[in-house]
């Protein structure tokens, strides 16, 4: 089946999107031109925009519209905890709680078999930050790691924890935290894995 | 979290596509924040132009590059074979299969609950086409119903026959016809519903 060339060529951009196929993209594709011609301009240059409206913080590497991010931008943030975290996704997931800190976004994570090393994620960012925050004083920097539990997340962990134990900080200068890990709130252990049930035991709290 | 203008304003157009929720939206947002910019201007250039670079063919409906479809244009299909279908993908899943004739598509379905009537899908030109075919003459013009078999299929079929049905034509000039019903090949009596199983009872055929 023939299609015109522009709907031809939307749908393999469509196709690279993560979760969506071959079949999904053409339905896709055809809805949009259910869509009134002044919408489809607007959402099309809205994605030539993308890369001219958006940057990353110059702190804390998170997408914001300028230098600054938001969170960075916002003075009542504890600067001194800084949350490390793979992808933008994830401070948009963290900032439904309660956490008053702020961010560094590393987009990625070590995986060197998809050859990606320290270098190409943000890491030189990150000690650069703490490095910074140290030579300032005060409070103790904390550094909490929140990688997910996979191997890359895991060793990418181990990476920031051991380049920062090399700077020889001492306890008052920095501390490295890891996000808590355990049963989800409304998880039944009759269902949970058993590593997760291994790091519920692990992170066992005394009730007071 | 407030993100970027342009990334709140790309993630609302996302959540209008079906099937797309606001985290599935978000998820494509930031991963089109990983193409390169080139690639995004050009993305965001074929959309803004989709309706420009498209239109309905004049005889069928189909979505087309010119004013005629290149099925259509093609002049070894069967002219008096006219396939009925609700939408252009539907021609999509037709054309893999060794039909030779045309299409006509609807854009939509009666389906007075969401106010949409005869006059408001394509069937004014359908019956226009059959009417010119007539007047030429030679073969019996072959209309074949393919809308789904769902209450809005049904009673558009039902309307299209009846309209055919009201011009008098005799069985040497019109035959409708309905495409069949039945096991899909590859599935289970066990498992198919009531509805396919009578049908493929009523359209059984005797082994010659």
């Amino acid at each position: 089946m023939t299609f015109p060339n522009v709907i031809n060529d939307l749908i393999t951009y469509f196709e690279r999107l993560p979760g969506v196929g071959s079949k999904t993209a053409q339905r896709l594709v055809f809805y949009l031109l259910s869509f009134p011609d002044r919408e489809l301009k607007d959402f099309g240059k809205l994605l030539a925009d993308l890369k001219d409206r958006t940057q990353l913080c110059e702190v804390c590497k998170n997408i914001s519209e300028g230098p600054l991010c938001k969170i960075c931008e916002d003075t009542s943030r504890e600067k001194n905890q800084i949350l490390v975290v793979a992808s933008p996704l994830d401070v948009v997931a963290l900032e439904k709680t309660d956490y008053k800190g702020t961010y560094h976004v590393l987009h990625g994570l070590i995986d060197p078999l998809s050859y990606i090393g320290p270098d190409d994620i943000y890491l030189a960012d990150l000690l650069n930050r703490v490095e910074n925050l140290v030579r300032e004083g005060a409070s103790p920097v904390e550094v909490v790691l929140a990688t997910n539990a996979g191997m890359e997340g895991e060793s990418t962990a181990n990476y920031i924890s051991d380049m920062l134990h090399e700077k020889g900080y001492n306890c008052k200068q920095v501390k490295i935290t890891r996000i808590g890990r355990g049963l989800p709130v409304g998880g039944d252990i009759e269902y949970a894995d058993d590593n997760t049930l291994s790091r519920a035991m692990d992170g066992r709290k005394e009730i007071s």
